[in-house]
């Protein structure tokens, strides 16, 4: 029997042994798409205790703790630091066979050297201990990534995004570097009139001038894809329920955008088209500067209307959705294919049961140019486990090149989110060495370990160009 | 190498055999839903061979024949009882890797006692040996029940239903309780003008009063669902191929009722109307109730159109549907979400790929104030076997608190079902053991043998406020 | 350890290495479904090295170089025969997990007698003693057939083909047999005018007289379809990316194939009715004869349009779809079956999310007359590797009968693809081995030896009465 989380967890065979110790676990880390507050990092935020760092904004927890019967008070509501601790420790114990179980043990054993399980009997004094960590130098934003030997990390940003943050950190030689990414989502998002507007005016008050129209919106735009460009971003991200590819004519979008910025309201049907323009119009800006696009694809967001109205986005109401993918996503790629205004693409889906389609799109848009052009994304959000892992290794593996693949990335909203890249890297090593074991694969630990290290580290560091 | 169904049957580990012979073995069953014939157990039926038993009705041991090539006959039709059984004993090898083959022997093994595998050699000494069993007084229905230590039984009753064999039974100190639970189908099914008038009038002479209007209809079928409460009642159940969510006004629904009731055929968007209303007043009312809902849903019914007029449903000529479930399913929930009427839910699906989609829509409802509230209903039908019944234990273990899981039930129509409790709480602890074997999970055997005999018993108990 | 691919690669346990060395192994193969070219077979075509044999028109190799960064030019393109072999080697440890890498080393294994693992390093050598191989006799088209003890061959053949390679072989005893297959695809496909129309002029000519309207049509495809009946041919398939089952009148049919054929374009609609009612049509035939017709459902062809306006389809830009499947292929078979016209038919599916709805399916057709009537077709194309056909093979022993199964084909273009037999024999081996050990089966070899046999030769031998 393997003791719980001992030095070879999730590591079966002695064969994974060796391939996560001696190749994957020193590789540093590529965070290459995150959700982390660039202004937290440059300013080196310090916290109070591990709710603060732990629990505030953990919507995964959140939803655990609500369906252990917690009440909103100890989630997102006002009960304090302490209480909302106890009330997740409770909860704890009942997260078994979930991934909050293995993360949770997983840093506070890395980040604070806690080996205890916590529950309801170990809380106060883990709090404590953690406390005192906390409130020490060694936990501020900053040296929690150089804790976890990250090289590079990269943020989300929207293009209206001043990057004063990465600015800032950028002077500074902090061991690693925070990069932008683009995330051009709200650019795009002509189903809600009023906020476009006012993402449209905030726009043209960052570029200083007006935006008449829609080609002085696409040139806006530019603008600020030129300076992402010049901040060191190099690559794009897209959260949407699907691709938009309908078919659309430049006038067309005009009229649309003329239309919605008189203050009407848009069709379904042209909100599609605009949408499908964007989307367009944007993959060519990244094509044109050789950036990575990617496209978080599948979210079925927002889903409780009266959690959302109440209390916005982003809260843990949100689940998988099950939409008609393969032909959009086709159409999509084929279109930019064409005009020879294909980038670098990722493509991350969010239900289990399109990877087979993902991981086969693939293959249609490989232009023999770049190795491993076109990615299929790492098991994402309510993937990101080890069966969901295991699935998108396979999936791509039976499909595709594994040996090209990007790898890991936390895609979180907190900065003890670091050792997921552990757990992936565990999960891959268990996998191949589990092959060697069963004949599947040659005992060729040169080959199987530059493997490895290609996937945890040098893959990324080659394909986004950083 | 084990042998074949030993006493450690699918428990592949040490760890495994403990959690099921320690913990899960000897706790009481709560079938919460099955189609058992109330009359049968009120009258404590007595069979004369195990053809009645076994073969009688059940579609899944025909449907195997007739991929076997077995004529039909031999199934549904007119053979006599002993050339029944040696039809089935000859397709039994032939079933192999297929549950029935489990099922099959494990029936034999627990309700008689043989331990020899069934075929064309051995079929007519165990035809002898299990009608010598079943002639005697042992093989009642209620023998059967208690021989299984269920606790509690629930029916699947219409709501014109007089429950009088409920009634019967219940004065009765039988050693175990059979509870009604309310199933509305026909209620709603608005797509057969006839039938539904047909049951309009039949539900109008079991409330002793004209049904004018809908409003009428609805407080029919209030008073109904009152007096199963009374019965003891505790939850309902829907069997739809999809949610039904439409928009509608009330007004709508009332110009719907008294077409149909006019005799009149409706359009499909009024019978989705009229199903979206009616789908949300029985919400409306379980939840007036505290009762729990349960929703199969994705079952494509029927198929085979020549088979059904000939010889009508339920006789194995039903399949699994692809339908898209996300949206009208999110939108059914979050409608009565909103208006404060959504109660205890179980949502169970019949195409396995929809898995993480129901897994996922349970955290957008759970409120903090019912652990486990909304949940993912246990594998089901075509999905009731060891891969199935993994799969959904993994996802929801992934997606959500498998702690708060309520567990295991028949759904069947056979009195010889009720090992298949057994068998799927040697699976879970299957699961659960090689998860301690291999580290995952902490080799706590107080916290894990809670957690399976919640499972097994005391979650459904504290659930369904039985 | 195992050895990688030592003479029990992929079985894990004694009982799957006995199942496979004493059953499976020495069984003949029946490829009942594949896409070599007749001419070669029966010309008894031999080539100059192994890229001609191994890397001309194999859009397998050719996707995964394109995903590993190689030049067209040495994929479908015009470099020389050593360097096209030269970067094919560079790619294969690359490959690693995907099945391309077995498929590689098993071919030289089986066919070369070829340990060594090929690389950059290894290429060279390997390139010479595969030649000279290849110029030696043993190296024919039919040499390569009898090496791998093939007893009947069935290609794939479109109505207007003259068989005259199946004639000119049959007439010799070469220790195979080779059988067309009608293969109808280019009968129906009504969306391209011109091609439809030259289509049914070239029908025209064969058949020796004019085709003048649908009725005339429907007969001179009859009078083909008799022919390849008379040739050997027992059987039918479809590639489709989805079932057609519209509602349709004789006399719209009748009005579509005039349209049509006055060199109208239809709309969409009159092509899916025109395709429902040529596909029943068909079926019609097959079932007149007794043969077996089979449907790959669910390929998405052709994705980019810009290769395939250059290059045409077949070359590697197919990918897998999510079509809704389960309404019309219950349409089109219930239509069927109602009128007594359904034949034996195998269902295959490329989404693996889809293979319960196909395993379902199955069942509510089988009409008790033939075993296995309606079959559940073997993981293919895409899914045609390990996890894939362990899928296949547990969904369909989950839902349906295994032992029924007729097995495996290798749906190939290259005269190496028969090693994929003894790829499947393997894994099914090793899971019904495994079962034994986990004592899930009884350890009774003699049964399932049998069924093993079975489903490697006896079962197809059989089912398609050749």
């Amino acid at each position: 029997m393997k003791q719980f989380m001992d030095e070879d967890f999730l590591l079966r065979s002695k064969t994974a042994q060796r391939l996560y110790h001696e190749y994957a676990e020193n590789m540093p880390i590529i965070d290459y798409h995150c959700h982390l507050l660039p202004y937290e990092i440059a300013e080196n935020k310090r916290f109070e205790n591990i709710t603060q760092l732990w629990l505030y904004g953990d919507h995964y927890k959140w939803r655990a703790m609500r369906s252990n019967g917690v009440d909103e008070k100890y989630c997102s509501g006002d009960a304090d630091d302490f209480e909302k601790f106890m009330k997740w420790a409770e909860t704890v114990p009942r997260t078994i066979r979930n991934p909050l179980y293995h993360w949770t043990h997983l840093e506070l054993k890395r980040y604070f050297g806690i080996d205890e399980l916590l529950n309801k009997d170990t809380a106060k004094n883990i709090y404590e201990r953690t406390r005192e960590q906390i409130t020490s130098n060694d936990f501020s934003a900053q040296s929690l990534l150089r804790k976890m030997n990250v090289e590079i990390v990269c943020t989300t940003d929207d293009p209206v995004d001043s990057l004063e943050n990465h600015a800032k950190l950028s002077q500074l030689d902090q061991g690693f570097r925070m990069l932008p990414a683009w995330r051009p989502d709200k650019a795009m998002n002509a189903s809600d009139t009023e906020a476009f507007n006012n993402y449209v005016s905030h726009l043209s008050e960052v570029v200083g001038r007006d935006i008449a129209d829609f080609q002085s919106y696409l040139d806006a735009l530019k603008e600020r894809h030129d300076f992402f460009g010049k901040m060191g971003s190099r690559l794009s991200d897209h959260g949407l329920e699907n691709f938009y590819a309908e078919s659309y004519t430049t006038q067309e979008i005009n009229s649309i955008f003329t239309k919605i910025r008189s203050g009407q309201k848009l069709t379904e049907e042209e909100v599609n088209k605009f949408k499908s323009g964007m989307l367009y119009e944007l993959a060519v800006l990244d094509n044109s500067k050789n950036w990575v696009q990617q496209f978080h694809i599948g979210a079925f967001r927002n889903v409780n209307s009266k959690r959302f109205e109440e209390d916005g986005p982003d809260i843990g109401y949100d689940s998988i959705g099950d939409f008609s993918v393969a032909k959009p996503m086709a159409a999509f790629l084929d279109r930019l294919s064409k005009n020879n205004a294909l980038t670098k693409t990722i493509l991350y889906n969010l239900n289990p049961r399109d990877n087979a389609v993902f991981a086969t799109m693939l293959g249609n848009f490989q232009d023999g140019k770049v190795p491993g052009k076109i990615q299929f994304g790492a098991a994402w959000w309510f993937l990101d486990q080890r069966d969901g892992i295991t699935d998108q290794l396979n999936t791509l593996s039976n499909l595709g090149l594994l040996s090209r693949f990007v790898g890991m990335l936390t895609d979180s909203r907190s900065l003890l989110s670091f050792p997921r890249h552990e757990y992936f890297r565990r999960i891959l090593c268990d996998l191949i060495g589990q092959d060697v074991e069963d004949g599947l694969v040659p005992n060729d630990m040169n080959l199987l370990g530059n493997m490895v290290k290609d996937i945890c580290y040098y893959n990324a560091k080659e394909y986004f160009n950083f």
